[in-house]
């Protein structure tokens, strides 16, 4: 299978990242995390984009806030689906982030999920492998079975609550 | 290969559309679309998202205006990829459309583009592709490089009006 | 009496709803609450709203926060009156959820009130139950009359204080 | 069968107002309309309200823009239900009048409808009084079915198109 | 001289308000509070507003959150001038508030101060009276200078601290 | 009777500002206009503002667009009501114009009427005139029963129209 | 003197950027235009940005629309002071360029100017260059002196209009 | 080596503003901060704008928050560089600030950096000064390299712990 990479701008990311890597882990899904800034460290951006492919990852997570450009610097650089997290930082609430991830100009994509949507992001990631990978594609049928019953396990509860 | 699905709420959406067909026919990747409304043909939009996978589609993009339901409407009913495309229509500049399509509660991931962004939806439906099709990947990266070269034309171009 | 359906998209919801079932309880409007989501459970929706009419539902409350569907794919499944209630969470204030609860294209209408207005809400369905029920108005009539004296209560009381 | 008001706040906002008597027409729902301004001739908007149930009406749609007042000094005036259509007019697209309408405080409830969302006010009032007009309910379920057929002939014509 | 009424549409809004109470004490203009509901308590608004001229005010300050319909109200039945403050309620800011208080058609002005502005209100209110009033202009000139000492004194105590 | 004072900062605004000056000659309110920059004319505005007060004038409306600061620039150098105009210029819509007048700090006041509402404006200035004067009063009250007049007229052609 | 950079991410952005190059060459400030786009030609723009000081250039102007990352990809190579044009294009009236050009992390700042701001970035660029040039100072201070003579000579048609 | 002021609108700017004095003692660059207000003490303001450049400035960090009007202020009275920083105060996050001092009109320039961007306002100061500054820049581009290498050891850090 391939592996998933998830990169943050910043170490204040990780708390909201940390929610793919569960799901990952979940799942069974392979990944590496990376802490690599598109302003800070642009080098080592470029290079990760440019040799993502040939070192086995098949979708690249990229959560950054503010002018969160990240998504975008390691789209242009690779034709592997790029998956991006706005990060709710600073004082707008993330909406800085969300245009500034999802507003792509044509030709290179950044698939874009919910402010702070972590688990998205990795639930995406591994739609996208379980393309070709039967048991992954019945552990996501799973997953969504198991948050239909706790819904439905709610709605028991509060029958019962109210009866 | 797999064929990508293309779902449009209506065919005053099919002007915005179009530019994802174009992107699937340069890429040379099959494709199928449909006019499914989330409110007015909820049942079409089930059935679709229920056999999919099993038609062989390998990710379904999907367009819609205003409180643009549709992508999440399908991507309840799938664990294939599911991609958004918030268009602009109405009287708030496709904002409705961008937060009715990218905000969606954990589990259920839509990956979406710009508003209006039709082509990147379809270069990322090729992305996904490409990840088994060395092809795919290859033209990816040719139209990337074409795009390069039209950029450096044109400053070329620049250049020499300047002179 | 018809009965009131109240619906909201995860358990979280709870403390807002509940203000709309005190109303009820105020008012003597026979309500019945359920948690379904539109992307966990959309078939469970999808069979609550295709048999609200017949089940005695006068009305349909559906609470729901982000990209906000559940009101819509209500509505898409019945012609009861469906009362959106949009719900604050996340990052953007609730203002995603009321442009995903308000913007429904022509022929699927939702009667939309104010982010976390499960009161109004409920005071909403109730008015629309008694358009029949000349005893609801009268008690619907006195909660305005009630309201309308605490103001002037607190108005006197602001009065005696500045004197 | 109770008769449907539609008051409007200028005559300018017509022409938007006017999809709501087509509704009314094709579904047989009596109907009156009127202009009267929450600000220039507040007496009438007033004895409007207060008379409005006595009268016979069932529902009072108002549509207004920019600080949109009309449909809360109406709900402000009477226990019968208020639908409120934001008119987009000035600078800032509707969403003053969206937010000056939908955001009411608890205790007298707008049912807020889309910017410019006429038709669907006009549902929505069909649809309240269908709860006691069985042959209405009928028509709105084929005016329903009338617009999934419309869309499926539109999706019919498509793949026409793109054999 | 003249009085100034200051109306609010809730006590909650009181912690707010005070503080245009204050600027009214400090500098010796008239007042006399009120709550009235534009929504609650309309009959009660239109009685103000009708008599206000007559009973010797001025210039009337209306303080309101969410949909802020009470300056608007007020200033329908009354060619004194009015004072809106926006108060910060609710899910949006004030965003709302200010909208709903600012964006008047034509004909019925309402002077907007910043949300929460009460302060500025108050100062507002003084200088319509102190354009009948030098001792009162004076006054106002008398707070500018004092305002700008304050500013000055802390500019000094920087110098200081950073020497 | 004391002077209105009118400023705009461009002379691109004369179109919006022009029905200002219509409403002072409609009520026979005497004013004086000017184009001064707060920023290209600071010592000009500065001027202006300073001998306001002794030069007769009792308002000063004061209408700019984008980063508009002339109200603010104007209320900081006198004590006379100063009534600021935001205008609808460049990519915002004004939502900048009103922002950067509305959101004065404490102590420098300035009443703000809608985007472009320079009508409104000019009825502001003319009701706190109007407080000393009882012909002018008179006359606000007569433009509001004509407004009203107007209203009823326009539904009394649409009953006849829809008859 | 040194020489101002000016790239623009697309040749679409040439009609505002344009009005830099007649502010450039009012002020006699040699300058080169490029088009190099942040995401199309990324390692054309790291380059640029990389030897930008060497080849003399003093100041970079970058102007780019919609997710606008090409001034923060350009600071992040460089020390050279870098000014932002965010480019009013796409859905969102330039509102996602301005964020995305505004917002950068600490360390890497971008000097920001208004939506199509092109002037003033050239202006800006001036400024900075006049710090050690006199004679630019002064022209400055000149074109200075002649707006607001255009703006005084306005005001002055103006005065003789209304005569 | 000139100087860099700062100037903030109100004491309470402070904490935010403390964080570009923390930059330019580390980086060497000489400054001096002072407290004006554009509103309350604008004589002091303006004096300042006219002096700095003879006083030996060579650039103007300007803070202040909601209708932010200093930068633009003292941006009018020089054609020294004018850094302005929008604060984070009031109700609207910044937005407010941020618009008032980027969207500044053609002649004016004002270099905004992010809502409480100090340090970046800081750090463009040091860019511009480094222009004729070898060590500085040398300086500033040992900052870089230390962020960079913070990053990386974060990045180190996170492999150490995901082993």
């Amino acid at each position: 299978m391939k592996k998933a990479a998830v990169i943050m701008g910043s170490d204040s990311d990780l708390p909201v990242v940390e929610k793919a890597f569960a799901v990952f882990e979940e799942l069974g899904v392979p990944y590496e995390a990376h802490i690599f800034s598109a302003h800070r460290t642009p080098e080592e951006a470029r290079k990760f984009a440019a040799e993502a492919a040939e070192k086995g990852f098949g979708a690249i997570l990229c959560a950054a806030g503010m002018a969160a450009h990240l998504a975008g610097a390691i789209a242009a650089g690779t034709v592997l689906p790029v998956i991006g997290i706005p990060i709710k930082s600073g004082p707008l609430g993330g909406m800085d982030a969300l245009l500034s991830t999802v507003m792509m100009p044509p030709g290179i994509p950044v698939a874009t999920v919910a402010i702070d949507g972590a688990k998205n992001a990795a639930y995406l990631a591994a739609e996208i492998f379980a393309l070709e990978d039967k048991q992954l594609s019945r552990r996501l049928l799973a997953a969504r079975e198991k948050a239909a019953e706790q819904v439905l396990a709610k709605d028991a509860a509060l029958q019962e609550k109210n009866k």
